[in-house]
């Protein structure tokens, strides 16, 4: 390509980039943002800010942004883009912290779990500003300005929840970042994310938290034991009950009528299959266990997991 | 070592081996176990069976056993181990079919999820034979005869469950066959095996069939998105719920009580941390998240899980 047809007609379809990016709070998703961003946009510029003095100097040593800040409003002002990686109870705080230091022009966005408390929060205290909040679906079990790596977000889903007044070529922007760091973008209405992300994220990690609880406090079943032969199926939960406790203290405090409805349907869902066994109906246990192979087949095809059978752990 | 050492003294003590093995039933457990024996026990020989005649033909493809026969009674003729590796609601059948051809000193055993239930239809079909049962607490979420693999219970324990009046001679020539294929042995009574898998196991797999089961039935949110966002938690769960619907009917079937029992628990650890989410206490749910993760640091220290983020899934 020659340098006239990157001025040619097509760069104007192209949503402008970022020229310098904010990152407030450097745990694993804010520093997997920042080392993506050195990765994929290398001519973007970073700046963090962490309020845990120990995750800025681990932050600084790791690299994770180009410059960390000892304030957030040093970090964000000469940003074009604020980037909140804060847990969802965090966010009020964080953005009011900001406000005043922004320029009026930069979008804000974060990645919070739940949008609706979030997008409120963002919006309350920064009026000024253009607000497009946004959800990278994507992690790991681990926490702190360790966890992170560029490739965190590679072939994820990357959920914007624009308002409904959003400007289009500013979502536009916030997408084609997203796109950047190997996302893919969809954009949904917020109250309806909450209701998907309590179903695909918030109820799982409340069972998990639940089952690995029940697990630690029988009295006739040793923790030891519970821990010998976690392989028969128990360490799968272990994963995600290990997760950041204050984060998912926050999700489930901001999306709690959701998460409360989609327990209620999981609970009604448990209690038939309770009562099958029970009253030993094994063709509706069957039933039900044939049924449930065709959405791990669907989730492969997608992409959405490792086909390998154990998720190909290094054991094998 | 010279041959003289072979023969001293140290090799009285060792368990004498199993020259003739016939394994009943070639999915994933009776195929790995095949495999296993080929590779770890090279000096002893295996025939198979299986009930379904393409298993068989796989089977044979495979190598999975050195001879795959045309029915069980053929063989288990020469054997001095015979296991069963069907489901639990199968194992009576399995073991009448060979009542009258099996060698009476033959060693019965098996690999069942489940031990009073399977313990007593063997010693019922088989009053001849020494039954001693066994557990490899192992697999994946594949089955059938290209599922097994020889290293399936490498790191893995193998809990056996002896009668009260069995030999101890022979306990100790099982315990050194499971040693042989790269397992852990653990002894315990039955009864115990049951409670302690009903938490580690069958109450896990239980759950994960249950949520993927709710998240396919509901209505405001689709499938497709069910499965685009299953990264946020949800995709751990549909793993363990594509296990073998046949083996897992029957085990919840086997294994009711104690299934129930820990049921019960779990519901009521749900309830309260429910209740906790309803009433907005965000320092009960922080403090159950921060315990959980205990439990996580344990199981990778002790060996049973892979210690990489994620399971180490390959799209990292």
């Amino acid at each position: 390509m020659t340098p006239a047809s990157l001025s040619g007609p097509m760069s104007f379809s192209r949503p402008m980039g970022f020229s310098h990016i904010a990152i407030i709070g450097l745990g694993l998703l804010g520093g997997s943002i920042g080392l993506a961003i050195r990765e994929f946009l290398a001519d973007a510029s970073t700046t963090g800010y962490d309020r845990d003095p120990d995750t800025r100097r681990r932050a600084a040593t790791r690299g994770l942004v180009d410059k960390v800040c000892e304030s957030s409003p040093e970090a964000v002002a000469a940003a074009d883009l604020v980037i909140f990686c804060v847990p969802p109870g965090a966010m009020a705080e964080a953005a009011r912290e900001i406000a005043g230091s922004v320029p009026p022009n930069a979008i804000i966005s974060d990645v919070g779990s739940c949008k609706v408390s979030v997008a409120k929060a963002l919006a309350a205290e920064l009026p000024d500003n253009p607000v497009i909040p946004a959800h990278p679906v994507a992690g790991t079990e681990n926490s702190g300005p360790d966890a992170g790596f560029a490739a965190l977000f590679k072939h994820r889903w990357c959920i914007i929840t624009p308002p409904e007044d959003a400007n289009p070529a500013l979502v536009a922007r916030l997408s084609a970042f997203w796109e950047a760091l190997g996302a893919r973008v969809e954009s949904m209405d917020a109250a309806h994310h909450d209701r998907v992300l309590a179903v695909t994220s918030h109820l799982p990690h409340l069972i998990a938290y639940t089952i690995v609880g029940t697990a630690s406090d029988l009295e006739e079943v040793t923790q030891s034991e519970v821990i010998k032969y976690s392989a028969g199926g128990f360490r799968d939960f272990t994963r995600i009950a290990a997760s950041d406790p204050t984060m998912w203290r926050d999700v489930f405090l901001a999306n709690k009528d959701a998460v409360l409805e989609m327990l209620q349907r999981f609970t009604e869902d448990l209690t038939a299959l309770q009562r099958a066994i029970r009253v030993e109906d094994g063709d509706a246990l069957y039933e039900h266990f044939t049924r449930t192979r065709a959405v791990r087949r669907s989730i492969i095809e997608q992409g959405q997991d490792d086909a390998r059978p154990d998720f190909g752990r290094g054991d094998h």
